[in-house]
């Protein structure tokens, strides 16, 4: 992971000024960066740092004029910005695809199928007819339970758990501490008060593009040959609880701490907030977009709308009433003294009629 | 795990009509059920699929009179949707307890005590004076501490960490990455700003048939010989709170990202729902239940109650208030124009006083 | 871990009224304790257990006078609650830190740096250039990936996850299955309504004396050379959600669940109640106290305030507020009520005028 400057202006369709031959092997801000790195300048506002930065090149837009001397080289293109976004991913994915190989322990099954340019960790574990794509990263102590399915390019940080019987997509990754397919949560109450575990037989569908935060989890649907579904592109964020038989559509995207109760099927699109809670046995229209702490009890049936609130309401409307809702005391106060103006009104004309 | 028709039928006290050799190794729905699954026949609407499914039998109602040509073979019972109940949850029994044995490496401290029939996972960890029970399952990356007790037919699903000295009963089941006996949170201020850990050191008590579902946290109690203590037949899902000293009641039901803090004690036969938070030192009479969500800061004296919002009220006031929350702009409206009017009025009566 | 009476009286500068050669081995509540245990008496409410205790040991205050026959010996302190206190922190220091040497089989790189002193657990794993200090305790299960820095006496409670890069202090503990630096929730929507994952490059520091509950989950920042910084003495429970680019000044407090969203600056001293979501990009003063659930939704630039509520605001305004918000139907009806009368009045008066 070392590359010359003119490796890099090469790869950005840049062009080079001053010494090419410069090594590069990191990124950095060009407040920050040090020799061996490559910085860029996109901000007119960071200019005067380019004068002192010790990165070894700086990516500027090209006819960038110099007002003072330079001792670092720059890398000229049309937009710095965007060419330093493509490094970086460039570099990530360098990083995320470098381990390789086996270390030891390791525990795979012997009827496991497994492809070809896979990192297995230590302490990784590979259960029986687990069948695992190419270019899987499975870090250490990932557990991976019987008939598990999971395709190309996906990567499974440390510790993630996957019962038996998943199915995981291709370009998917899990971050660490996140368990896939737990049973969900049903309990038949008996006439005692204690209640009796319904078997959960089902399993977690996720399908390709899927990434899931860290100590997220999603449990498996209730029956036979149903499924808790993550349709391609949606991205889960950290401890999120995603329950049996939901299916969350294509693009949606979850902040952490949310929670998705049983059988909810989520739109596409959707964009759900933090600490957000879905009740049970919903449908969530497409592009609906939840407030921060909202519950959502009833369907959602129109599309695009913006929610707030317990139970959630329009966004527009909860704050409208919430403004209202913290003068609360003076609007009492206020209503009070009206009583006592139309007593004294009533009492008065009362009089005054019987003083006629 | 392969059954013949005939002896399915005999489990279920029922009787074949057709071909009572076919082999049985699954269960399905009768719309998805495939050769060597058998499905059931309960809801009329769903009689079409009966005479098109793949599935090698089809539990019906005893009486039941096909109106086409049958290519399934039939058994019939009392109650079909009973029995394919009871048939699920002997599948899910087998498939449960058919783990055993012990895989390579893993760690038992000379000094642990186990039982018969147990499985050892992979990575399993078992620490020193830990005392283990019969038919227990302990999946892959397990940790169980020093000094815990563990009783009979309980599973510890992958990654379970167990801290020393938890105490924990008969017929459990706890889902993966769950955290049993971490240090409570309890620290004290210092004059500095700064604050000084309180040592925990009571432990956890986990009672018979309690559940425990994924990336859920018990922590200890704070003093020597005090526990934390989850009562038989509670259950508990995924990613919940359970703080120092808290007592939850026999067979409470609390669902996922509920949170209870220090030392309240929660009834029995509770229902609390989702993202629920308990404040600390309350006691939760039995049979409450509370709305998801919901915030308490007091304790709930009186049994049965239903509760919603934060602080948390009954259900149905708290419902009768949000309606009129969300009319709140409009009641500050009515509220300004009653006041313009009876400055009018009040004006008028001024000046006809005036005018007298 | 056994001492005799007369040590442990030295130890907390106290003199013994009795037999000084019993040997202790643990603390117990005064109600509970058995022989080979100290218990304190600190509330006289408590005394009549002195005269029954089995406890080897009491430590009381001095110029104690016994009412009854003892069989316990005293240890006479000036402080018995402070003593019993302090031994508990001894004890603690003990139990948590007895735990050494190296179990099997467990993974270290021969690029990883390591102290005196050290626990490592099985199955626990040391990446690449990995650096730690003296005394740290690594308990079975935890992941510590490359490139991370430990400081001295830090202790991970199993199964810790640590990804590549992160800075940890010294005296820190951080309990089981808490996540470390997995990636910041950062992806930006194309054209089509996908989204591409933001590289997230930055890393995690936490500096000296903190402690992290369970399940919590820090992610790391978005850009090299950022960070998202935990600092000293801060102390964080179990299921908290620290996303990419936080900082949480020094000895703030945080309460399980509570989740701060990308960027957020949290000041020191800030006491933050349970389920809390604070938003993102947002600056809170220091010793800020957040009520349980409040969601916090602009910066808060006054120091020391109590917030509550969504969006938070002063805790009594909230309390005040929601005191009427209970009442709404009923002043929905006063409302009503004020309108049918002024409607009356008005009439009347329109009549009267008509009538004159």
């Amino acid at each position: 992971m070392e590359f010359s400057i003119a490796q890099i202006a090469t790869m950005l369709g840049g062009e080079v000024r001053g010494d090419a031959s410069g090594k590069i092997s990191m990124l950095a801000k060009i407040q920050d960066a040090q020799k061996g790195q490559v910085a860029f300048l996109s901000n007119p506002k960071y200019e005067h740092f380019i004068y002192s930065t010790q990165a070894s090149a700086v990516i500027v837009k090209r006819g960038f004029q110099p007002r003072k001397e330079l001792t670092t080289t720059l890398i000229l293109v049309d937009d710095p910005y965007s060419s330093f976004t493509a490094l970086l991913e460039e570099y990530h994915k360098l990083i995320s695809f470098q381990k390789s190989g086996v270390e030891q322990p390791s525990f795979l099954s012997e009827s496991a199928t497994i492809g070809k340019n896979i990192y297995r960790g230590a302490f990784s574990y590979i259960g029986n007819q687990v069948t695992i794509g190419d270019n899987v990263k499975i870090y250490p102590h990932v557990f991976i339970g019987d008939n598990t399915i999971i395709g190309n390019n996906t990567i499974l940080h440390p510790n993630v758990k996957i019962y038996a019987g998943s199915r995981i997509g291709n370009n998917c990754v899990i971050h660490a501490g996140t368990v896939i397919g737990s049973d969900g949560f049903g309990f038949a109450p008996q006439e005692d008060g204690s209640y009796k575990t319904i078997p959960q037989l089902g399993n977690v569908l996720i399908e390709d593009n899927v990434t899931i935060g860290a100590n997220t989890v999603i449990d498996c649907a209730t029956m036979f040959g149903d499924s808790t579904i993550i349709r391609q592109g949606v991205k889960l964020d950290n401890l999120i609880q995603i329950a049996h038989n939901v299916e969350v559509g294509k693009n949606t995207v979850i902040a952490a701490q949310a929670g998705i109760s049983g059988s909810t099927k989520v739109g596409e699109n959707n964009m759900i907030a933090g600490q957000v809670g879905i009740a049970g046995h919903l449908v969530i229209a497409n592009r609906t977009q939840i407030g921060a702490q909202a519950g959502i009890s009833k369907s959602v049936k129109e599309e695009g709308q913006q929610l707030l609130g317990y139970p959630a309401i329009d966004i527009k409307e909860y704050f409208r009433s919430y403004a209202v809702f913290k003068r609360l005391p003076e609007l009492n106060d206020r209503l009070r003294d009206l009583e006592k103006k139309i007593s004294a009104i009533t009492a008065a004309e009362s009089t005054s009629e019987h003083g006629q």
